[in-house]
């Protein structure tokens, strides 16, 4: 039992001679924030009280007072009419106390085989696991997201970067699907962290189970866990669950600063490959034609509270001794935060996508100037039986030819690619500029433009668009 | 300028076709958080339209204009009147724009040679220097706490630990010094903090300065800054002093962890070192001697937030270019969330320091267990002349003895002692047992009952403890 | 392609005027700590070369040699007879320049159709789906180690705490179970991240795949990876795997820093529950009957370093923009030393668990202080039909009679316990004292004797002990 | 003391019956990295013996005995001839067994009034001392290199940025001036450090001080202290010092992210404002063209592995009781790595700087795109006594007018101009261009070329540059 209420003296019977003072209540009181938790601690005790009657542990009169006026209660907290009270400390006590005052005696049996340690702790992993059906909803609607801008830009070559260099031709498509890859890995972590996190604590009361012929089996069924926790002190002690929770949130918060990273560059004036709409910009009241793409700079920032909620919780975490300690309290808030943050991200981040125009021409003009159809010659070589390092060595001087003419490797005539090899045949000239070079990719998960229409077309139907 | 507002079009004359997306507002707003600003915002903006009317930037009778609205404002918040308005974003546009409601034209003259990029560092500024102010003054409360503590605990002896091994007596007096200590360290550097801070970014514009003719040191002067900051790039973009405080309090904080922890040991059965009264513990209404030392337990866990808090902050700034970013306005809430945390901290443990007792009884009983004057003897032999690695060995046989008889040194015989080294005397006796062990340290610094007095009225004097 | 080699002109084709400096030669290299990849990388390049001749891209007498010289190559590494060449950079390179020291030619064809971009990350993931295999049978012995405990302490019944106070009493083997619980979820969760890595990037190239008829199934196959990875940006530029796996051995290293802080707790004065052995104990000089858990003071501090190394790779991954960024060479000396780490902790926590001794007389002599059987009571009287709260309520007022006379609640008359509650009856004596109490326990997961051996069995059996 | 020696037992008397496993040993030794503070360690030992005879505490020939044989451990060292023992745990132990094997006897006196505990410690502020200074030293010079190249690019105007969109025209003299007062206030941090970690713990022994009458401010002021440390429990428990030190280190980590992500982005195609020489970058054999800025990438990315040594700092310090713990011992690698990472970020970052050329072709080309007179425009019409908001908004329409022609603000005729508002004069013509734009500015700390010129000075003054 976590601490006893002073202010309240005959229900909960206090026997200090003093209260706490209101530093220490200031301090303590975590009703300000878990109350986020009331619908899942409702349901928990509509179960709980389900099963409590099942096993006669209580009437089922009892229990139907009790189902009604959690039902009101529920309703008054809905219409924002429930008043929290800060000497009721947390939600638990708050909803229990609520309950009383509504209907009295039977409402003290509703505590019957539970403390408030399995009471919490059931309650956040039915938060998380609501949290994590949410993200999974906003990550799945980026990648539609993603996909679509990817199906209107069809064709469209961009350059392909390496060290902030531009190294390759790529579809745009391709690398709008590497993002939708990254998110796919991300589901899957969340749905692991999901199944894991999905079994009840209900019933392993302070810390030591009971004595009372209490069903675990079937508040897990109606509370659709999988099953009830084995071991009652690793159900109340352990919170691993919010540590892989805040950890896939974090790696989802890393993906998307640097897809922020990334389209925050390709807005600017050097770069100009794209346009964010109004919707989604902030422009300056002095300069009309800036598009300041403030909300993807934010997803950028905002990834690092992401990564702080997570050292958070690590740092409470490290080195408290089994069971319950207070310290524990202080998992709610970064948890909050996290989720509540993703999801920002995530949604800022899908109608960002919905509401960005590539620039075709800004970036056809500059795709020339990386020579970036070197690598393309090289396998040409390659083709031709020269081995890979020998090849490298001729394109290099070819690019370097380039260089000292001004020109593109297209524009070198056949006699000078001789002179640099004699392999060098007319069908180089298929291989140069960078729609041939995208188009001579075949490699299985290459940007040659078959294997990425296939690609759309996976995700397209894995993420059931057009149909 | 960091964003037009879309909402309010004929004030701020947004030229784009649509407004940005609920969305985008939810999640790019400030307003629910630097609201906190509005007392630096509201001072800055008086002595800024001085600066202007004595630069002859705008009348007297404007500048009287906008002192006596920002008065009128400043009132109206702190009754709680006010009303934020998220479509107009952050706390400089709300005051500005009910400025403008309130006085009309002369409004328009306020923001003259001023962006919101300098206008908010200039904000933070100041309130981190009154929020250091205030962190220094809960910080020497605490010392006066833990000096009165150990004033009323004169001559109590308890183990000291190495390992969570007692290894040798200390005056509690002397122990609770050693937190003295680090908190005054602690203060240093958030004093050398407030020190480096305190220079002024107003007057460097969006990032370049102005044309305008302003005094920059004149507004600098009236704010209390020690100068003018020198580089109007840098004043913009850098938040390293955010970074700097949120380091010191991460300090403070694993401090307060080490203290918190150390209490709770101390508090369980088992150890039995200190009972906190009521006022500052929580119980069980099912064991009522039960005194869970609840806000010592927080006190650790809340360090947790404090270095999440620094995380996110260099998180957030690592790799941004110069000069202001977007990002940047997620500074804020971990620098608000840290000082409110370390406050509570420091006031929460001053009142537990100020609502203790020692049980001298049950740390008495605990003394005789560890041996704890084995170094003293040892100090004697090497006294006479025996090199001190063989001291340490002779010690080391002499416990030896002890443990296989289940008694305390100072129950041998001098004939044991004397076959295990001929050099031991009958004056050995005097530094024998935990008190003769405590009163033979004379070093500087050690726990000798001598120094620890003079130490002890050091420190009275320095916090002007009964004077 | 990473860097051009400057020091070995001929190989490379250096065209630069000048070496870069010594200072970023030193900054910049790698090959001082990315050997460990060695393995990996030969596998790797054997499976490469077997594939280009079996898709004709290199002669099958090619393929021979390079297999040839890689085996020699391995050897020697092995024997610690290979010089590792800072001016080659790193482990590619490395084994790349040797293989054409040894066997000419045919080297300057393994690269064919390969970047050092696929070629890492390809070294990475099978590096840490070794790491993983290696962490899972830590993992494995541990719970083995810490089962068997269990096994032979069967009956001991110690204080269950909350808040580090005593709550309720739980058998021993209870309270190990829940270690091999949380250990369970870990290495279900490092399982999981090996699925989800185990996809071959090889044949990504530098970032857009390649020309070449190459068949990266066969590649991947070869390796023993589930699949090619589907998009070759993606491939190239995410390192979320890891993140994910220095997330889960964060959380490890979190759940031993617990038990480290337990053991170090258990083995002071104070407690006296255990003792280590002399094999995994230091001691003092000076006091023989010391016996400093080092061992799991280190375990808890070195839980930091875990966790800092994935602040690490989150603050390196964070805003970075697609795809390869030379920042990403920083990801590997924070892997190693976490799995290092792991390792380590996981080896010394299992020998450690092998080689203590519960301290049964002493642990008997704690348990009646704290009243741990209130809660049965409780319990007891819900079964009398006396509503939850109200039970409470009598067995705060029973121990608060115990408190006044100092006794225990089994010390209690019938009549006395009858003035609190009439209910109270003869059969109330089967719930006192502890051994009934944890008698009494009967949830499922709870400390009761016949749910504990059951899941003992469990565990004996799932993890193969005694068959 | 920290551990008992168990495999060399005559000298350390273990009384073990069995020896530490080897995984045991082997993840306790520290001597693998703890060697580094030999100088520190040899350097505080001749200071304690000399003391020690001064008071009588050794003769003056087991003095001159230990002096020189510390000598000459220090040569052996120096010449890489000393052989470390991980038997011998720890470089202070490895140190005083060899002076043993060496001089014998008088070795055995060196420990007095010393225990491992204050001995550690003292090494570890003696090598933060030096660490600071060679940083700080790193720091002048990067200051310089900046400075310098700020000297060779007198005039050279590039685009001011906000949201990494063009704000304002500014000097670069001034951007890099920036970066230079940011490293200023780094300078400041690890100045302020090196002051409040200048006291001496020597002396504090293991934690409760000696009996014995050693003279703490003799050694204090032989090792270059400023005071001897006023607790002794305080002396050897806490690291702040580290966590302060590591936080400069983070802030100035931080600060050159800064500078290699702007670096790196400069050097981009897109941008093209500079280029780095040879002798800093890396290229491709493939591209001769290309200059990857690796060593600034690399700069970006360890910053990482600084933020995240902080952090393990931070994890390991939380909720550890006073005094010694042996999780201290993890204090050392972090902090070693921190100091090796941030030098040579520092060097690298300074060799970049003298090794780039800014491109003003480029860069000049680039200048007319951004309407970056805007805002002066704006000070021009305040200066006419059109208020703020108003002269705002005129320029905004005016800006809008430009892009509608598609031409700048000066290509705009009087009449356009006067038709948005009649103040406009023939002189605005002096304020239009982003040449005259920035000589216009004149706020102290602004762009303009006076001010810059007088910042200029201050710096080469202030780093005796030119004298």
């Amino acid at each position: 039992d976590k601490k006893q209420n002073e202010k309240e003296v005959k229900l909960w019977g206090g026997r200090f001679e003093e209260s706490v003072t209101d530093t220490v209540e200031k301090f303590s009181e975590s009703i300000s924030y878990d109350k986020a938790l009331y619908k899942q601690d409702i349901k928990q005790s509509k179960a709980h009280a389900t099963m409590l009657a099942k096993k006669e542990l209580m009437t089922a009169s009892d229990r139907d007072a009790i189902l009604q006026g959690l039902d009101e209660i529920e309703k008054c907290i809905e219409r924002g009419e429930f008043v929290w009270r800060t000497d009721r400390e947390d939600v638990h006590m708050n909803i229990e106390a609520a309950l009383t005052d509504l209907i009295g005696e039977p409402a003290k049996k509703l505590h019957t085989a539970r403390s408030r340690n399995d009471q919490v702790v059931t309650d956040l992993r039915l938060w998380c696991r609501d949290a994590i059906d949410k993200i999974l909803l906003c990550i799945k609607r980026l990648q539609i997201a993603l996909v679509n801008l990817a199906k209107v830009n069809e064709g469209l070559i961009v350059p392909g970067y390496t060290h902030l260099q531009r190294a390759q031709p790529v579809l745009l498509q391709h690398l709008l699907l590497s993002y939708v890859e990254q998110l796919e890995r991300d589901a899957g972590r969340l749905a692991d962290c999901r199944s894991r996190l999905n079994f009840c604590p209900l019933g392993a009361c302070a810390l030591a189970g009971t004595g009372l012929p209490i069903d675990r089996f079937m508040t897990s069924d109606a509370l659709g866990f999988t099953a009830p926790m084995r071991n009652s002190i690793d159900a109340v002690s352990d919170r691993d669950f919010v540590l892989e929770f805040l950890s896939a949130n974090s790696i989802v918060a890393v993906h998307l600063s640097r897809l922020g990273e990334e389209w925050v560059l390709w807005a600017s004036e050097e770069f100009g490959f794209l346009t964010p709409s109004d919707a989604v910009s902030t422009g300056s009241s002095i300069m009309p034609q800036k598009k300041n793409p403030d909300p993807m700079e934010l997803v950028r920032g905002k990834s690092a509270r992401v990564v702080g909620d997570l050292v958070t919780l690590l740092v409470l975490c490290k080195g408290l001794p089994q069971a319950y300690n207070r310290d524990l309290q202080e998992d709610k808030e970064p948890l909050f935060d996290s989720v509540k943050t993703i999801i920002g991200m995530l949604e800022v981040s899908t109608e960002f996508a919905q509401n960005i125009t590539f620039n075709c021409e800004r970036i056809q003009r500059a795709l020339p100037a990386g020579h970036l159809d070197a690598t393309t010659v090289a396998d040409y070589l390659v083709n031709k039986n020269i081995p890979f390092r020998t090849s490298h060595d001729i394109v290099g001087r070819s690019v370097a030819l380039c260089v000292s003419k001004k020109c593109e490797l297209k524009d070198l005539s056949l006699d000078e690619l001789k002179s640099l090899s004699p392999v060098f045949e007319q069908d180089v000239y298929e291989y140069l500029g960078v729609e041939n070079s995208v188009k001579k990719f075949r490699s299985y998960g290459s940007t040659g433009s078959e294997c990425v229409r296939e690609q759309l077309g996976y995700w397209a139907n894995k993420l059931e668009i057009d149909r």
